[in-house]
């Protein structure tokens, strides 16, 4: 009955944390090194690096390491999963709803 | 910088288990015993009880006990902050591959 992927496992849990949906907010505007992200969020490297990690096995960031630096950019996946499975669940909700309205229209008028 | 929204963290956590979407999926057909949905999903009681918590944390699931039965049904969120925030970050995606390739067209046929 459970329909396994991980995709939307890793992805959902990616976006679960509001430094990670700040990174990817940041990342928007352009790439950014490690460091300059770091900063920017006022947490240590090392914590950088799990949020960047955690991002990057969603497949929601990239890094590359240019010199010495590491560089994070957007990308490659562009959550269309997850935006279809949360516009069926909004569907079928919607659905349901207006049953139930057509359900209350029908049974105004009729004797309790 | 960061947008903190503790709303989002614990609707995209609650939606980053494969059983926990499963149990929203049933419920979008009718609503549910715990008793059932622990048979439905092969788990035990304490099992679902634990998932059903974080679904009502996170506004996706109401509880209610009639006689000796827990019932589980949809609601009342309905994720449309979760939906903005997805469309939002495509929106910005969708811009930035835009500008792309609207440099490349335009580099085409420069002299390299």
């Amino acid at each position: 009955m459970v329909q396994y992927s991980p995709k939307l496992d890793v992805a959902f849990g990616a976006l679960a944390d509001p430094t990670r949906r700040g990174i990817l907010e940041r990342l928007r505007r352009s790439e950014a090194g490690i460091s300059e992200l770091a900063d920017a969020f006022g947490i240590t490297l090392p914590g950088i690096r799990k949020h960047v990690g955690v991002l990057e096995a969603a497949g929601l960031v990239t890094t590359e390491k240019i010199g010495r630096v590491r560089f994070c950019r957007l990308g490659p996946r562009r959550l269309d999963d997850e935006t279809a499975w949360i516009a069926e669940y909004r569907r079928m909700l919607e659905g349901r709803l207006n049953r139930l309205g057509e359900f209350l229209e029908r049974t105004k008028g009729a004797p309790s």
